[in-house]
């Protein structure tokens, strides 16, 4: 497949006018080929047009053929071949393990929500027959389904080109709940973006969908990003990336004349807490799995642990040392693109010019221009929770140790911070009772609570919740990881005393669909 | 129970110090007893600050337990016996049969509640069991369940002194979540307020939660209002009620430092499409359906159907005849409250000044200082497509009909219209192919699509959706009567590789609360 640098419009190829866009290997600094047309208005008007006019007639289609659709565009990743792997790496400068391993993760997220399609329990079929003979009043027939929102913007995510990208989790779950999705690659993977965006439009001509089920635009957040949000026709936004552009992007949804849903997935420091019998137990153990987690993909993941608590004594002196030196055998490596190096430099420097924050130890400094050094800082408590800046995230291979006078402190902690994606505990049997204690307080911090782990590793699965309270999410009641994604793009309807003949299929006396579905308040399936 | 006029803050009676209120009986203007004093910002952070004090320990209790609590109140209620029935009468100049119903309606939701949260199926438990063989990579062991979101504030409605207010739906579906609830009552029902305030203040007492599960406060949008929508403990918001407070609770939410969610029910005009053989079947007995709907509760339903389209011509004629003449013979009926009154006469004073709308016929204009009398309107497709005041709810018992040139312009009205409630579709077997083409255009508009009813009524059910796109609310995904309503106050947490003894009940091995859960992507019940 070669790259020619156009956007994606229902079934055309189209080159953008408004401006040029080039990729930049991290790595090198040099400018990747081919050039990029920027889109414009007209052409963010064009896509969602045509999603609009998708809508109904794609959400008509059965169950069985959006499943095939999912699939063959898994397919379709996976026929691209390495030369989709090398564009990655070329682009986001991350090492070909890393690749392979989020492309398995893509197509089997497409899988997953083929899967969900067919089973069909995401239609939330409940059925209230009708009791014409009830006094005073009789009853109508009632029955419910969920129905897709309408057309959905995804925003391709720096850290995972192909995971949180064109054809990742948001789509996978728009297209599922029957929702055509207007995508915008992430200016970094512009090439990548064109090769995934290009297997969707064929899966969509494969298949015999109407076109707009799926456009792919290029441009600035200002040209197609805030337009995109902005275009009458959207009906839900899905956004991995920084608090500011979320915010801005949930700011300009609730002022359009019908206001939408922005699923925003912004930051999160994931706060870990070493309890004393663990630390006492393992304290060699968990720094070194720590120091992995933290510099894992050089710390670009949106779960990486960024505040490590633990009560001042010899076994968190034992920890702190262990993490020093392991920090210290790590190598500096690239970064996804210059601006994140620079963001990241920028954090660990306030970090270090605080008088009330003291370096642990850094990784070696080798490596290219985007070269991210892990770094370890530690603090104390007093000083954490006196000092606001603390609680934002530097999305890097960093950390902050902190120093707790008590377990009292460690209980403040988990007060104190704000609404994060995760939350982890280390314990040993010793600390159930502290535990008990923590961990009604850190379910309202978190979407995920963790015992004995380490937070990076999202694993696309039913129980998975990869969300949490704002600032970590715009929206704590959605994941964006996992088969309940799919939640976030549907709304139910009721229908009253319908005709069989009207009936949706999922809502029919028989069940042709064989769906799980509410009877009179009892679960029941066909 | 003698009416005392203060608010309910935990386990105390507090006189407001903020101004003093008065009910006032809409049929004589008569200000009712006692004197009600207003809330300041202080008493809105001691209600709040209680609640965020009793959410850990009450959503702490079990389900059985949460459920007798909810039970407990709708006993209360009855026990408060024909005083309460007669203080709703004074307050809103609803009939007796009317209040009757919807304490009824009150005491069946509650109980409703209670059967949801002993079932549990809200908690949406699912279990991911680890797999430590699993290649390349072990999986961890993920739970999911959902919990509540913290404390709630819930607005008492004008049009629904029990059933939308101090424990209607909002409330009894958030104390079935688990969140603690912080009421303020309507301005319009005071002493209604205050008597199932105090039912709901002595079953916290008697059920042993914790003070703060409830509190009642009373006052202005103002200082009262606006400061709980404001106040950092509480995390979600219902309301019922315009579309201008609506809309200024949503941006006030969303400017907070962590925002929340705002549940508000606005306004609808609930389209009502005659199609052409049901017109020729049974224009009359639809005209006098419809004006009955129009004028029950003197049109003070949020699902009062406001616009009636059919296509131009004698079946047309004879159901306009027939509402001409089915008006005529209603009476006109006391409204809520003055405020109400004016608007619906301000509102029918418009659609008379504007020279494409043409009065048909209204009902007698006996009554008191705030009787609505029934009004219908006719006007054109073109016209109406061509004014967008027209859009606008006319909260009373009003209705506009429409004469459309053609199916076309039935079909061009479905797809202008903005979100509504409820919309309808008047049938008969030769419209099946008109129908659906506009059912996928009216379940795009509406929470409730009906076939050959009318909108009013909204009965308590599983398959129940009182919700829709904006305008008609601020969040399409939700509904505010049925058991589905649960779910706004509800967000997911997973618990990855948590020892047995630190698992949530739910989501235990032995499943000890009997729940349906998804286990490895099957539905099962232990």
């Amino acid at each position: 497949m070669k790259l020619t640098g156009e956007m994606l419009i229902g079934g055309r190829a189209v080159r953008g006018t408004e401006g040029t866009l080039h990729a930049v290997n991290p790595a090198t600094g040099a400018e990747l080929e081919p050039a990029f047309g920027g889109g414009t208005a007209q052409d963010v008007d064009a896509a969602c047009s045509l999603a609009e006019a998708a809508f109904n007639p794609y959400r008509a289609v059965s169950l069985e053929k959006r499943a095939q659709f999912l699939e063959t565009i898994a397919q379709g990743i996976l026929d691209v071949g390495d030369a989709l792997v090398e564009r990655v790496m070329a682009e986001s400068g991350l090492p070909r393990g890393r690749v392979e391993g989020e492309r398995g993760r893509t197509v089997g997220q497409l899988r997953l929500f083929a899967s969900l399609a067919r089973e069909g329990r995401w239609l939330n079929a409940v059925v209230d027959r009708a009791m014409p003979e009830r006094k005073p009043m009789p009853r109508a027939d009632l029955r419910l389904q969920k129905i897709g929102v309408g057309p959905v913007a995804v925003f391709g995510a720096s850290n995972f080109p192909l995971a949180f990208s064109v054809a990742g989790g948001d789509t996978a779950a728009a297209l599922a709940a029957g929702c055509p999705v207007v995508a915008k690659s992430h200016s970094s993977h512009l090439g990548t973006s064109e090769l995934v965006g290009r297997v969707v439009q064929q899966a969509v001509a494969e298949c015999g969908l109407p076109e707009g089920v799926f456009s792919l635009l290029v441009g600035s957040g200002a040209s197609v990003g805030e337009e995109l949000v902005k275009h009458p026709a959207i009906q839900a936004v899905g956004f991995t990336g920084s608090r500011k552009v979320g915010r801005h992007l949930v700011a300009l949804a609730a002022a359009r004349e019908v206001p939408i849903p922005v699923y925003a997935e912004m930051s999160s420091i994931n706060p870990v807490f070493l309890l004393p019998g663990a630390l006492a137990e393992r304290a060699e153990k968990i720094a070194q799995g720590l120091v992995d987690s933290v510099t894992l993909g050089t710390g670009q993941f949106c779960t990486k642990p960024g505040i490590v608590m633990g009560v001042a004594g010899a076994d968190f002196d034992r920890f702190r040392a262990t993490v020093q030196a392991s920090v210290e055998a790590k190598a500096s490596t690239t970064m996804l693109n210059s601006g994140i190096h620079r963001a990241y430099c920028n954090g660990a420097a306030e970090w270090g010019k605080d008088s009330g924050v003291r370096a642990v130890s850094s990784g070696s400094a080798q490596g290219g221009a985007n070269a991210g050094q892990p770094m370890v800082f530690t603090t104390t408590a007093q000083h954490f929770l006196a000092t606001p800046a603390l609680l934002e995230e530097v999305f890097g291979p960093a950390a902050m140790l902190i120093e707790c006078g008590s377990t009292g402190e460690l209980v403040a902690i988990a007060k104190y911070i704000n609404g994060q994606l995760t939350a982890t505990l280390h314990l040993a049997e010793s600390d159930t009772e502290l535990a008990r204690t923590l961990v009604p307080l850190l379910e309202r911090k978190a979407g995920r609570v963790l015992v004995n782990g380490f937070p990076t590793g999202v694993e696309v699965a039913y129980a998975m919740v990869h969300g949490g309270p704002s600032p970590a999410t715009s929206d704590s009641r959605a994941t964006s990881v996992g088969a309940m994604s799919i939640e976030r793009f549907l709304r139910p309807v009721c229908y009253q005393d319908f005709p069989a003949e009207l009936l949706p299929e999922a809502l029919q006396d028989a069940n042709p669909l064989h769906l799980w579905r509410l009877v009179e308040g009892k679960l029941q399936q066909a």
